[in-house]
Formats: C-alpha cells, structure tokens, sequence
C-alpha cells in the first residue's frame, strides 16, 4: 500500500454523517449520502454514524445527537449541516480527533459573498491547524469502492483501475453512472468543490503511488496553483494515461464557473499548451473523456496508425462512417486482392462489399467469425466492427419464443459475441472496435455486451464518429508523448 | 389529394411480394418485407399477394406460384427475387399491368460488373416503356404509413408529417426508428437505391405537391442528374424546409458510396454552396439531419435569435454546457436584477446560481414550474432546460412502491413533466428545449418523456451539445434565407 500522506483519507475506519435527514428517502437529498455508502457495505465493515438530534435510529442504524456522542473512534466526517452550522461542527470535530471532513456543505466562496468565503478560510485554517485534511466545501466527496464509500446509489461496488477528479459532484456522478455501464471501475472517486485545502494537485500527486489508479481522469473548472497543478500534472503523465477535461475555457463557461466553484478560468491555448508540455490527453468534452478513458483501459490503447478497416453496418452507414473516419484523420486503404478473394469464398456479391469498409454478411456468429478473422489479416491498424446478434425467434423444439426466453437468447448472443471480439483481439493481436449503435437492441442488452467485451479487453463505442475521436486522440497523444516513457 | 404523376405509387390497391420466403421468419431477412407491411395492417385494407412457387400459404396469407397466377388486380410488385429471376418477373409484371415494381434485389450496377449494368439499364427501359415506374434496384422501397407498407418492422403506425428520401435502406431505417422514438411521424419515406427510374428529383419533386409532407429530409450519395436534382431542391426548398444530408464527401466516403449504389459523389465545397443557393438545410452529420428535423417541426422552429437561457442539470453541466453553447456562437445573458429577485424569492442561495444559467431546485413540478415561467420572462430567445421527474419511493398509504408501482409512476410524472413543458412554452411564446440526458431514467421513460413533449410541440435533444447544434442551424438557415419566403 502506498505511504502516501493522503492515503487515511481514503481508508476510513470510521464515517459520521452529521446532519443527515431522519428520513434518508425524504426530500432535498442530502440522505443519500446514508442510503448510498450503505448500498456499497461500508456499515457491514466499518462503523457508521448518522447524527441527527432528533432521530434515535436512521435507516436501522443507531443515531447520535452529536458528534461527541459516538462512542468509537470516527475519522471522516461527512457534513450536510447548513453553513452556520459549521462552527460548532468544527470545534466537535477537532475535539473528536477526526482525521478527514468533507463538506457537502455550501453556501462559502461559491457564492461571492465575502463574509462566506472568509467564514470558509476560517474553518479551513481551524481544521487543518488540527491536522484535519478538507474535501469541499461544496461538493460531494468521496467514492471508495474498495471501503464502501460513495456519494449516489447505483455506483459500482467492485473497485477498479480508474481515478477521477472532479470539481464538480454532479459531473463525477454522470461520469462513473456512464462509464460504469461501458464496464469501467474506479479506484477513487474525488468531488472536491471548492478545493479549500485539498484540490486537484494534491489528487493527482496522490494519484502517482496509488497501485490501484492505472489511469487518471480529470474535471477542472479553476486552477488554483498553476504552478503545483503544472508539476503534478507533469510528473503524473509522465507514469500513467492522464485525461483532463477543463470547464470554463470560453467566456460564458467561465462566467459559470465562477457562480459554481469560485473558480477563475484559464484559455484554451493556455490549457492545450499544458497538456501538451505535459503529455496528458486534453478531452474537449465529457464524451471525450469518457471515450478516451475506454481507450486506454482496452486494447484499443495499443493502436498504432491510422489505417482502419470497417466491417458491417450497412452501405449507407458504411459511407456516413467513411466520412467520419476521414475527417479525423483517419484512413480506409483498399483491400488486397487476396483478402477479397477469401472474403469471396463465402459472400455472395450482391448487396455486400468485399471491399474496405467491409458490408459482409454477418448474420451469423460463424459468418462474422470468418469474415473478422480475414479482415484482421489485413494491413489494418485496428478493425471496427459492428456485432450482429443472433436472434432467434424459435426454440430448439421449432415453438416461438416468449417475451423473457427471446431476453434470454439476446442476453446469450450479446456475450457471445462480445466472447468473440475479445478472442479474435487476443488471437490476432490487432485490436478491435465494436459499435454498439443505438439500433434497437434493448439498453440491457447493449449494456450487457459493452460490459462484457469491455471485461475482455474490447472498447465499444456508441457512434463511429466518436470511435474515430478516440483513436484519432490515442495516436495524437502518443506521437506528441515522443520523448516521454512509453506506459501503455 | 396531389394529382401528381407519382401519386399512385403511394396508394397500390394490391401488392404482390415476388420470391418472399415460405419461412418469413427464417433466415436471410427478405421475408421481413411481409411481416413488416402485415404488421401496419395493409392487407385488411388491400390485397396482399405472396408469390412463391413452394407455398400455398405463407404467414395465414394465400400463396401463388407466380405474379400471374393472382385472380385480383395488383398495382405494385415488391422484388425478392435473384437479379438472375428478374428477366421473368419483367414480362409477367408487364403482362399483369402494374404501375409499379420495387426491387430488393441487388447485384445489378452497384457491383460494378458491366453486364449487370447494362442488364440493369435493359430492364428498366423494359418496364418503363411500358408504362411501369421502377424504384431501386438495391433498395427497401416505400414506408407509406397512410397504406401501410413498411419495409422494416417497429415502424410506426401513423403517419405524420416528414417525408424521407433516402438512398440507403439501413440509413432510412434508423431514421425512422430514431426519429420515431423521438416523436416524428412519417408521411412517405422512400429508399430508392441506385436510382434506375425514379430518383431524388422525382421525389423532391412530388413533395412539393403533396399535402400530407411539410418537411423534407434527405440522404444522398451520388447525384444522378445534377440540374434536375438542383432545380427541385430549389422549387421544394423555396416552400417546405427541406433538410439534404450527402454521404461520400470525404475520398473514402466517396469510394464506399461508389460501391454501395454506384454513386459519383461530388465534393463538400459544390454541395454546401447548392444548400445555401437553394436554402435548404445542409446537415453534415446524420445526427445533424435528426435533429434539424426535431427543430422544424416542433416550437423551436420560432426562435429567432442567440440568446439562451439554461435551466437546471447542476453546476458542473452549466459550466460544459456553457463552452458548448458559446462554441456553437450562442450567448448566455446574465439576468437582470429583477428576474434573479424573483427566483431568490423561493430559491436557498447555498449551491444553486440564480445567474443564467440558472442552477434553481427543480426537484419537485411546482418548483419547477415557478422557475421556469421567471425564466422565460427574461431576455431570451430559448429556455434549455433538464426536467426533473418527480420520483415517490412511496405510497399515498406510505408504504414503499414496487418495481412496477414505480415504472408507473415515472411515466406518470415523464408525462406530466411533457406537459409541464408543452404548457409553459404555448402560453409564454418563448421556445422550450428539454434536454433529456442519459442520468438514469429507463429508456422507457425517456422514450415517454421524449414522445409526449414533441406531441406537444416540444423539441427534446439527448445532449446540450446537440440542442446547440440544431438552434446555430436554424438561425443560420434563416439568415441566409433572407429574401427567400417565410415558410416556417
């Protein structure tokens, strides 16, 4: 384990939340916070403590008037009291011997109001002359899956190689609900708000030693120290996949983010420059940052050059899709004459193209198999392919199929045919793209299939456009990376 | 009704399907042709003739061994037959006195094979001197709601007011099931194919006629008669908004469009300067043409400036979707003092921003309502706002809801929410977008959501990226239109 000096943060024993709702399901929220971190098992492992003076017992657990009455030892605080609350919860949490307090808390120098954000130095230099570390205010703070701490239900229990770092709780949300369907995991989630005492910096360097974070995701709206942010960067992109996402950097989004997170902005050419200098990814938008972190978590992340062969779909998306390729960079070369003629052996000609893109009939697992396998042959830097589900309408017994036997058999070929990308990426060492295009597959099984090809190594992408924006965003990171060691 | 020369094509009497499999189910895919256009109810309106030699029946309908052998008038013959049939089927079509003849079947120009070309050629003269009008070969052929033919199944039942003029079947199936979830209705969707007989002039020509269709929307790859097909985008753009997405811009796209209809495809340059001679819409991407089709046919086509006011979706969404909108040239005014006033009335200051854009509490129908009826007094040309759904995890009796209690309940308030919308953009005149984002709502209840704001006039788009898109389009649509006709 690393000796980080952050790391207690993120191995609580034990988690007080203080002001949280006697009803967790009731209106405003903040009981979320008990309902999540108990959905994730944290209170099976750990001692949990809702306080609240007006409830004995919240969500079957017992419940303390204060801070002072729990009666183990608690190092994280949770706060979801108002603002002038906080004082006196500062002075209990000092007096407790906390090791770490988040804020969900807001209503300080987010608001521009200069008694606030006073109010909210204040606090800060009060705790951590205590040797108490902040998260926040204003933010929703930590998810450990590894612990069980989380900050909205429906996170993924299992842990996993991703860090991300966010300034804002609702963008983190949004970005482990949709990775986490996609198959993605996390190590440590951070929400942090205002960045009061901890911010981004003190993350990413945290990030560096961590074994569990492989690759390192982050949403910024404000640097607050340019230069310790810069060098944190530097030496974490320097070891692991880095992809920053930065808010603000138009006129308007700055004026946001200033209402949001007290944060200044920078200029895009300042923050391209940096990524730059840095060898981190910059994603442009979120469906960026979430494809990339697909692509440097699967196989896709070994892609070398720009030659893409396509497979299926259709003529006219096969033409839509060439046009997507092409303008980002990408290209289709033709195929040899031997890889036509393999192709050939078994599709007929009408309707379908032996040529790259590739329309074969993939109709069939067996059909797809031997179509991908030639195509993989080729001299092609990575194949996209679209997988064609089996869908049987018969059973065995020539009877139609029910409503839940035909789920069935679609849940079954999904993972079949994510079983398929993944053996013949394995096999054949190129490595594949599926699209899993919204084509009236039902969410469950779309998301069946990107979780279980994503398990094998196999990135999925919902569009062509935005599978050509991953690649085309790998190579570019890697030539301006010459000079950098090679990690992935 | 139009008396347009085409105008009989839409309205066949009876309809024979040549070479449709005895097991409409089984593989190959040809006899989805039956069960769709069975599906819509055409043949309890019309005669449905399935022509297949080794049936008598085929899906409870009688079976003939050939187009001859049917005692009943036939107005249109749906191909299935191989290209090598087609010779056979020419004579008895033109013997049996149709005016129409679809064909499915492929392998003829489009291979590339001179022979099949010129077999392509012979054949069309063939039946086109004889009166018969041909659309394909290569192609799905006609979705006539109004009749019930459909080409795929899961189209929608009604008909509505787009008409789609597609020469890719797959493509013009996703539109439909796209477009449909979203709410749009079809007139006449035609999938033609290479284009032998009938092509795109034609049909943009008739929609200029036709009552029914009052948008337009096309996918093309090649253009077969570039002067005609210039003089109908002019003529049909002039009085109906008329939406051309062209595949095969790029080299590769250009390459996969020659081998998927045999199509020339001309450049970007040629084709964006004809969209804004003529005043159509230039779409650039598929999703472009989805969702400039959402904004024509809903109140956003009334927006008439940039100014945008963003409701709700939490601080880290304003501030990416601030850089969104200001990328697409559209600005977010601040809000003048006495709109802020009003929302500070019921609105907390801690962690919400009553500046454009407006982080308010929207968790409950009221709260939501008073927000946006403020909002929609300001300075703005459009309200983009993120509904929130009303989600009880309780009974009246409070006892928790089941699964199915809750499915209910989630589309009950995905309804009302619809109508929330519909409601506050008729009676305040500003235009309302709702972002529907994927957060976790059942498809289900999107696809609800969706469905019930566009009935009401209310453009939905899954991501601010693309509301952005669709607004910038449309206000550009409008500024170069400047002398043309006020059409929407």
């Amino acid at each position: 384990m690393s000796s980080h000096p952050l790391e207690p943060i993120f191995h609580p024993r034990g988690t007080a939340l203080v002001g949280v709702p006697s009803d967790p399901n009731g209106p405003g929220g903040s009981g979320g916070f008990l309902t999540s971190i108990m959905e994730q098992g944290y209170h099976e492992r750990f001692g949990l403590y809702p306080v609240n003076p007006k409830a004995t017992e919240i969500a079957g657990l017992k419940c303390y008037p204060t801070l002072l009455d729990i009666d183990a030892p608690v190092d994280h605080v949770i706060s979801l009291v108002p603002a002038r609350v906080v004082p006196t919860l500062v002075e209990q949490a000092i007096q407790k011997g906390i090791r770490s307090i988040h804020f969900f808390t807001a209503g300080f120098s987010e608001t521009g109001d200069a008694e606030m954000a006073q109010m909210e130095r204040t606090m800060v230099k009060r705790l951590t002359d205590a040797g108490i570390r902040v998260i926040g205010p204003n933010c929703m703070g930590l998810y450990v899956p590894g612990v069980g701490l989380a900050f909205m239900g429906g996170f993924p229990k299992e842990p996993g190689n991703v860090m991300l770092i966010s300034q804002s709780g609702a963008n983190a949300g949004d970005v482990v609900h949709n990775l986490g369907r996609r198959g993605a995991r996390f190590s440590k989630v951070i929400s942090f708000g205002n960045g009061s005492d901890l911010r981004a910096h003190h993350f990413l360097d945290y990030a560096i030693s961590d074994e569990q974070t492989e690759v390192v995701t982050a949403y910024i709206e404000g640097v607050q120290d340019g230069r310790k942010f810069f060098e944190a960067v530097k030496r974490l992109a320097a070891v692991k996949p880095t992809i920053l996402l930065k808010g603000g950097l138009t006129g308007a989004g700055a004026r946001a983010a200033h209402s949001h997170t007290g944060s200044l902005a920078g200029s895009t050419q300042v923050f391209d420059a940096m990524c730059r200098q840095t060898g981190a990814f910059r994603a442009e938008t979120m469906e960026d940052l979430h494809d990339l972190t697909i692509a440097v978590t699967t196989g896709l992340k070994r892609v070398k050059g720009r030659d893409v062969a396509l497979v299926g779909g259709g003529g006219g998306f096969a033409v839509l899709s060439s046009d997507s390729l092409a303008r980002e960079g990408l290209d289709l070369p033709p195929a040899p004459q031997e890889l036509k003629d393999a192709l050939h052996e078994f599709m007929p000609i009408a309707g379908t193209s032996a040529n790259n893109p590739f329309d074969t009939n993939m109709s069939t697992p067996e059909l797809s198999e031997r179509a991908l396998r030639i195509v993989a042959r080729g001299p092609f830097d990575v194949v996209i392919a679209t997988p064609s589900f089996d869908r049987p309408q018969r059973g065995p017994d020539d009877e139609p199929l029910d409503t839940e036997a035909k789920r069935k058999h679609a849940l079954e070929a999904a993972e079949k045919a994510a079983e398929q990308f993944g053996r013949l990426q394995a096999e054949t060492g190129v490595p594949f793209i599926a699209l899993m295009r919204d084509r009236g597959a039902s969410p469950e099984v779309a998301d069946r299939f990107a979780q279980e090809a994503y398990r094998r190594g196999v990135a999925v992408y919902p569009t062509i456009h935005r599978a050509a924006r991953a690649v085309a965003g790998l190579l570019e990171w890697r030539e301006r990376r010459a000079g950098l060691p090679d990690i992935i």
